[in-house]
């Protein structure tokens, strides 16, 4: 089995567009490949400076992962937190003494995020680091990742290269040097208003809605003013685009609701009605596993153990190698 | 009894510059502080990169010092690695998430490093941060620095407040602000060719050599060409200035020394065999206790075992307190 790694933003509620983007992959994934799925606590320092809120998320995020479906009954799927292993800040150490500083002058997301508004830190400054350590220090096959992140996998990419090149021999290297796998569809998904859906815009969905709210919000797709009896194009719909990511666009339900569109004498309001029953049958599970995750502290708590557990046993091993190359 | 904290720089062979400019402090402040003594061996990295010198170095380092007089059978003197209170790593990420960028960007021994030849890594780069957090995580009242690390400890006492304005309130802050001592004399002592003795400019004058070599050594030391038989001044000799330096201005015999430089009928020759005289008596135990040490591989080892266990759990208190702080 192939091991898979992914970090996930502690960044509060979770929407459609995550897991249209990233979450559902990982559901696939699961099934036939190990399971390396951290919550980025310390990453998530260098934006939330308020701890309660810190707090709150990161068991949110790890409660609404298990609710969409990571399943982490399966043995070899471990969800962890990343401050349980905190050796990854070591691991961060011995590969920033071979990360040369223009190579962080040169990373786009630090600038992108400070003129949103971000505080520069040394933490945003140096991150792409950490991350290289959050992977290279699990050993993954397989890294997968959004566009947005394709650069900061290259620099870990880099930074194992580097290392390996400078305190360890051919045939037996420090670091494996993990392959990208960038999300074909990664951010794609339109929010309400037929903009990329996302926290920051105000315009997300969020499945886990009580059934009339979760309504109200689908109602307010953007839409056209097409009259009803006209024929419509579904491409240009944000509903239809939003209902074909998550049935598939080769379900049934997606080529029929298309047809419609097509047919005329289907309004936008009928597509909507369309998407909130698509919702509801789809996230059904989702739903009803979140409300008992809620209730289960317990349960998650032990999830994170030992995930912890699995974690930390690889990712020692990889720390003593690199210590004892560097010459500690 | 107060908390004292340094960093050693195992850079290899110590010298009679190191004895004079720091660890002679350190030899008298442990009979009334609680000392905290390390080997700044993560720091090594952005400058060592031979693993067997490295791990070499960081032997020596702790032999010379033991053997210079530390002692390390005073229940308040601890001697340990960095490398095995690895909690400082994750100290320095929460420190590097409260560190704007602008100040390291500010900080002149990166440059000045850097324009020496050294890589610019990034771990150069956050080389203070690190260093923040060896001081922070071990709450000493007092770090004795030399006048080029003045600029370091300002950083550290910098972002102690950074943090606690952050995290915690006035009456219960995480970090204790540490008092810096610079040392007045720190890095006076001229070597063979009268310049600042140092390592790299290779004039140094390693008190552990064996007799033969030793002298031979100090009668390298520049002089003028003064006849013998003329009086001559002290104040503007090599010699002179070192003997004064390891004997104490206020000895008798720097003043009786002084005394026949000034009569005349005395030559350097006779000057260079006095310091040599005064090395072999003043380092005479120092001497013998460092071939004993050498010798004795499982004591060092006991000696760094037992002050990592003390500095973990001084560490991972504080650790813990700002973990807590920040919302992990």
């Amino acid at each position: 089995m192939k091991r898979v790694l992914s970090g996930l933003q502690p960044s509060g509620q979770l929407h459609l567009g995550n897991y249209a983007g990233a979450i559902k992959q990982f559901v696939d994934l699961q099934h036939d490949h190990e399971m390396f799925v951290f919550v980025a606590s310390y990453h998530a320092l260098t934006t939330i400076k308020d701890p309660a809120e810190l707090r709150a998320n990161i068991r949110q995020v790890v409660i609404d992962y298990l609710a969409f479906g990571l399943d982490a009954d399966l043995p070899h799927v471990n969800i962890y937190l990343q401050q349980d292993v905190p050796a990854v800040t070591e691991l961060t150490w011995l590969l920033s003494c071979v990360c040369p500083k223009s190579q962080m002058d040169k990373a786009t997301t630090y600038k992108d995020k400070v003129a949103k508004g971000i505080s520069a830190s040394v933490g945003l400054f140096t991150y792409p680091i950490l991350q290289a350590a959050d992977i290279l220090g699990v050993a993954p096959d397989i890294v997968p990742v959004g566009e947005d992140q394709r650069q900061h996998v290259e620099i870990t990419r880099d930074l194992a290269q580097r290392f390996n090149h400078a305190y360890a021999s051919e045939d037996d290297p420090v670091f494996k040097v993990p392959d990208v796998m960038v999300r074909a569809d990664a951010g794609v998904l339109p929010g309400l208003d037929g903009e990329k859906m996302s926290k920051s815009y105000g315009n997300i969905i969020d499945p886990f809605l009580p059934e009339k709210k979760l309504r109200k919000t689908i109602m307010k797709i953007v839409s056209d003013s097409t009259p009803m009896e006209e024929p419509k194009d579904p491409e240009a719909d944000t509903t239809f685009k939003i209902f074909r990511a998550i049935a598939g666009a080769e379900d049934q339900r997606t080529t029929d609701l298309a047809a419609q569109y097509r047919a005329g004498n289907f309004g936008y309001g009928h597509a909507k009605q369309a998407l909130f029953e698509l919702l509801l049958d789809h996230f059904g599970d989702a739903r009803e596993r979140r409300e008992k995750l809620m209730q289960d502290p317990g349960y998650v708590e032990q999830v994170l153990r030992s995930g912890a557990e699995q974690a930390n046993e690889v990712l020692s091993k990889v720390l003593e190698k690199a210590r004892t190359a560097v010459g500690l």
